[in-house]
């Protein structure tokens, strides 16, 4: 079987090195010339809505997939209407832009903060009276790890806010000063099976995903948290893997964003779990049986943002799991992670702090925080 | 970091899969076009001793290693002198001679059972004299998977025996009543660092290893078993995995083979143990730091010989991990495995059972064997 991926970057990767044992073969398109999954299978450099290009994607392969949420609606589409395409283009959409996913979200009963859609400076004062400062303005489409966004404090920051965003279509969200950030990962097969894996508690840095733990144990939350993922998945007839971005605060849950895909704080499910996150998203959308989703031990994940810290001293760290993405570096590129996995949360605690270590104090006392 | 690997089956295809996550890159040489690892790196169709490409492997590459235990000595050699070539070129010459092999083992005081080289007919009768019957005649160079031999019951034997293998330098070995049969499989460091994954316990069928499972939880023989490893490593100054296959007879061992690379008997060390042996052969040779090689739960591995089995039903057994080798079905081929990993024995019992039904009955009532 032949999986088209649109997107190479480092989730389709991930996706191919678990689905070649599989005895899946694939057809990558991106874009860019050094998407570093492309070596993993057939590679179609060529834009996203490049009619060319899908044709070829729809004669190749038998399915298709993407590994990023903001691939055009209308190229899913247009390929969907030739070869099986899950997840659903559908569910694009509302990951694309976040006053519908917002809206979704509350037509499903998921809770969210306030939020207001902002189209005008009238709409922007209507809406900061509502909810009060703080407030963040972001906009509706494309915004992605923080971009797109203005936290405003204070009166004095509208304008800036305003200068700086106004010229796009925007949201105006309540400000949570959340206790956390967590995030439910499922899986849907074709035929409605659905698993999830333990919660992950996150921590973002300048709004990017920086650290992962899981299982993070808190029973309430993982009973509370599962209904809202399946409730979003049964909306769409889901078929792959989604993931729900959470806060908490006082034992409840806001969502916050959903990704109709592998997601970063899943990579932990490479060593932790039982069967990974890219493994059960190909496992569902080619029809096979769902794998296990318990846990193995105990995980925490790095990112490493710009740039690898040094491997040698990582790997002689007790637990060290170690992904590069072979990329070439880039500021605030995500360029690999790394997972501390340990049968003990001692040995965790005490692997993930000389890990953090090598990236910076402010990530190491962020491990502290959530693990000490 | 560039690797070369000499030989493109199945071994070299699963230490891509394990070394591209820690940032190495592949060229990978073999003369089958179809090689199942060519897709997976730089691929150099060509003969092992064609020196162009030995040339551009060296141009290329930053060390060396195999697959492969027949690649010629001489190709291995020439290209150790270019670019630093793990294992020792030295280690082929004794896994390419059966009776080098067993000398070596005796030197090093590995027991074995008796055996006599065997280069005319006369040779033949007056080591049949000391061995007695049964007795195995095999092919010094080679033979593997149960290739080149022929076993000796009674005197009748001999004369098909020598028609058969009478053109070759051959060994006479006594045929040992084995309770059992296992492997010991190590991994030492650049730096002479030496680590060991739990015995394997494995089961044959004409001559081709067709289950293993591990932990094989014999206190005594682990004990004994790492020494003889040890041994070979330290004689070769060695770098990387070597296997050790035994057999064991009333508490005792005897060396039956050695294998200077990753070993089909350590298949299940992907999910079974924290670091597999595909990804410490690659962290041995490029001079990082060894992995865990403890054990996580029960594992059970399944070679599938000359045809895949159905795997959407193989993946709808609890535990099941599957293993595609992508390569063209042919009779006798090893075309993939599959494994079971369990945290418990009983739930290994039961789905090793279901998962060996899949073969024949005879795998199924070996797994009885082995696990009952």
């Amino acid at each position: 079987m032949r999986i088209a991926i649109l997107g190479g970057g480092q989730l389709a990767r991930m996706m191919a090195l678990a689905g070649l044992p599989l005895g899946f073969r694939f057809d990558i398109a991106d874009p860019a010339a050094d998407a570093c999954a492309a070596t993993l299978g057939r590679f179609h450099q060529a834009a996203y809505d490049d009619q060319v290009m899908l044709d070829e994607l729809a004669d190749n392969a038998d399915l298709a997939t993407f590994d990023f949420e903001n691939v055009p609606q209308a190229a899913a589409r247009y390929l969907a209407d030739k070869i099986p395409f899950y997840p659903t283009p559908a569910a694009l959409e509302f990951a694309q832009d976040r006053l519908l996913e917002k809206q979704l979200f509350n037509s499903l009963d998921i809770p969210t903060a306030e939020f207001y859609p902002v189209s005008s400076r009238t709409d922007l004062l209507a809406a900061i009276e509502k909810t009060g400062y703080p407030a963040v303005l972001k906009t509706r489409r494309l915004g992605y790890d923080g971009k797109g966004q203005f936290v405003l404090e204070q009166a004095e920051d509208l304008e800036r806010a305003w200068q700086q965003l106004g010229d796009f279509e925007l949201i105006l969200e309540q400000f949570i000063r959340f206790d956390g950030e967590c995030s439910v990962i499922g899986v849907r097969g074709r035929d409605g099976e659905t698993r999830f894996w333990p919660l992950s508690r996150n921590h973002h840095r300048q709004g990017v995903l920086s650290l992962s733990i899981a299982p993070f144990s808190d029973v309430d939350l993982q009973a509370a948290a599962q209904p809202l993922c399946s409730r979003l998945m049964d909306h769409f007839d889901y078929t792959g893997v989604l993931a729900l971005e959470l806060f908490f605060k006082d034992g409840h849950l806001l969502a916050n964003e959903l990704a109709p895909r592998v997601h970063n704080s899943g990579h932990w499910t490479i060593e932790g779990a039982a069967c990974c996150q890219f493994e059960n998203h190909l496992r569902a959308i080619a029809g096979l049986p769902l794998g296990d989703t318990g846990v193995l031990g105990h995980s925490l994940m790095v990112n490493w943002i710009g740039a690898l810290p040094d491997r040698q001293q990582a790997l002689s760290i007790p637990g060290v799991h170690w992904h590069d993405y072979g990329k070439t570096a880039r500021p605030g590129r995500k360029m690999g992670h790394a997972t501390v996995h340990t049968e003990t949360q001692q040995q965790r605690l005490a692997s993930a702090r000389r890990l953090a270590a090598l990236a910076d104090d402010d990530l190491e006392r962020a491990v502290d925080q959530l693990l000490g």
